[in-house]
């Protein structure tokens, strides 16, 4: 029954992709095997959807940009998937909820599928989760996906990992901390968007951006920085050609770079499928034959850190 | 030797603490059977040592209520771990530098200790480390443990379950969000404070929070809200008392919401431990006899999902 529900959301039916996107959110048994089953597109290499992930602190209008470039890639016919991340922080709630009545006008085209993903708790949780989805988008069939973080914080820098390129968004305001993000930053963009670019100081950080950009000796990609202003639709054709460049460097003159990526994306997917399958198991054996276990864990009586040596051991 | 370092770190030689901690954060083998070793007073029920998260929004003033509280419980003669955690972040890469520098003031107190917790990369590692960390200053010695998030998102809410007692800090500049914010806040907080209480907005803030709270029919703890100047250092004191209170209230009358909150701990220890160790397990596996996996999982000839299933079931 849930292979039915997935292979429906990968042969288009949106509504059932609705549906399995909740039953990875909730966790279902069976749903990683469902997974598994699936042909996602990327594994094939070049031609494959981009997977792009977008960051950035709150306020840097990350969604109201997102909005713009699924316009924007609509109009060269691709069909786009959103998926936004971590609706469920208590700090962002507010905000994601508004956001999301921004991307109203694309809720009837067909072309266009978008979906915000809450952790329901579980931290490392929704990181994997937006990977399964991401795989199910994939073989859904998007031409490009639309990773959004809302949150600032680690998990945002993981789901980055998921993307083939990361987008991160800045504002003229974020510009006097520059120079100590510079070391965070340059390691996970592949492109700045400088928006709000009519506001004081967009030009100086964007300056400030490529010039830290370029101490980077190496030959390898240099992150562009591009000028935007979502709200006034400037700039965001130019992010999407660039989005579209980096892919095309990734890939070009036998560069395996993306093939690298991916690769790593899938090692690490296997990795966390078999934590998440051991934690899994433990705790359903807590609740039965390990019950003993579990009151001694309860009380303070077992010491976790050697009951989980002794566990892995057996 | 890793064993030394960890035994002098809990008989109280600070530098060997330091020194403990970046095993931990390094993950370095051996680290977890060492601090395993340990005795954590916290096990022991009531009286022992008190630890307690302290979150928020960015920009609500939490380091330098931290920093007030710290002179507060020296004032009442308690030693004072810190632990901040996620400085790695790059959005807020900056202002911990600079917040780190107000505790300068307690650099030549031996009674505080004060320590930054980046993740390196691995999400979900974060808030292990941090727990563990925690045990370790707990076998320290230190009567009053404070974790302070730095970031806000998913990791912010997971390292408040390490806490025994959960402190929101707001401002009124976070009121506007409020009606959205209660939900996912009233399930984490112990204790809400309204910093810059001098600022327009923060009476009309701390009404909507304690009307919020007492929405609940429960007969369980209500968090109070104290409206504070952390800079004037106004309300430090009351917040302080609050905290003490919380604990005494978990802990009176047989009532055994203490013992419940570290019982759920020492089980989501036990099995992050599990997860954990499974990994490393896989990992190390990826580079030895199972390197044939590892290359096909990178050319993408292998898919992770059935990969691990085969994995766990072996």
């Amino acid at each position: 029954m849930i292979d039915d529900v997935f292979d429906a959301a990968a042969a288009g039916d949106r509504r059932l992709l609705a549906r399995a996107i909740s039953l990875v959110e909730d966790r279902t048994d069976g749903v990683l095997a469902a997974i598994g089953r699936l042909h996602p597109r990327r594994q094939a290499g070049p031609g494959s959807p981009a997977v792009v992930g977008i960051t950035g602190p709150p306020g840097a209008g990350k969604s109201t940009f997102v909005d713009r470039l699924v316009t924007q890639a609509r109009a060269q016919g691709l069909s786009v998937g959103v998926l936004a991340v971590d609706p469920s922080s208590p700090f962002s709630g507010g905000a994601i909820l508004g956001d999301r009545i921004r991307m109203d006008q694309h809720v009837l085209d067909p072309g266009v599928f978008v979906r915000s993903l809450s952790s329901r708790g579980h931290l490392g949780g929704l990181c994997r989760a937006a990977g399964q989805v991401v795989d199910l988008m994939d073989a859904a069939g998007f031409d490009l996906i639309l990773v959004e973080t809302v949150g600032v914080g680690q998990s945002e820098l993981a789901v980055c990992e998921v993307a083939d390129t990361a987008v991160v968004v800045l504002t003229p305001e974020s510009g006097d901390t520059v120079q100590t993000m510079k070391a965070g930053l340059l390691e996970i963009a592949d492109l700045f968007v400088v928006n709000k670019a009519d506001r004081e100081g967009a030009g100086r950080l964007a300056r400030d951006l490529e010039e830290a950009v370029h101490l980077d000796p190496g030959d390898g990609w240099k992150p562009p920085v591009v000028l935007a202003s979502a709200l006034q639709g400037q700039g965001v054709a130019d992010v999407l050609a660039q989005i579209q460049a980096h892919a095309a460097w990734c890939q070009a003159d036998g560069r395996a770079e993306w093939a690298a990526r991916r690769g790593r994306g899938r090692v690490r997917t296997f990795l966390d499928l078999v934590a998440e399958q051991a934690r899994t198991t433990a705790a359903a054996a807590l609740g039965g034959d390990q019950a003993e276990l579990a009151s001694a864990l309860h009380q303070g009586s077992a010491n976790p850190y050697v009951a989980a040596a002794h566990w892995v051991d057996r």
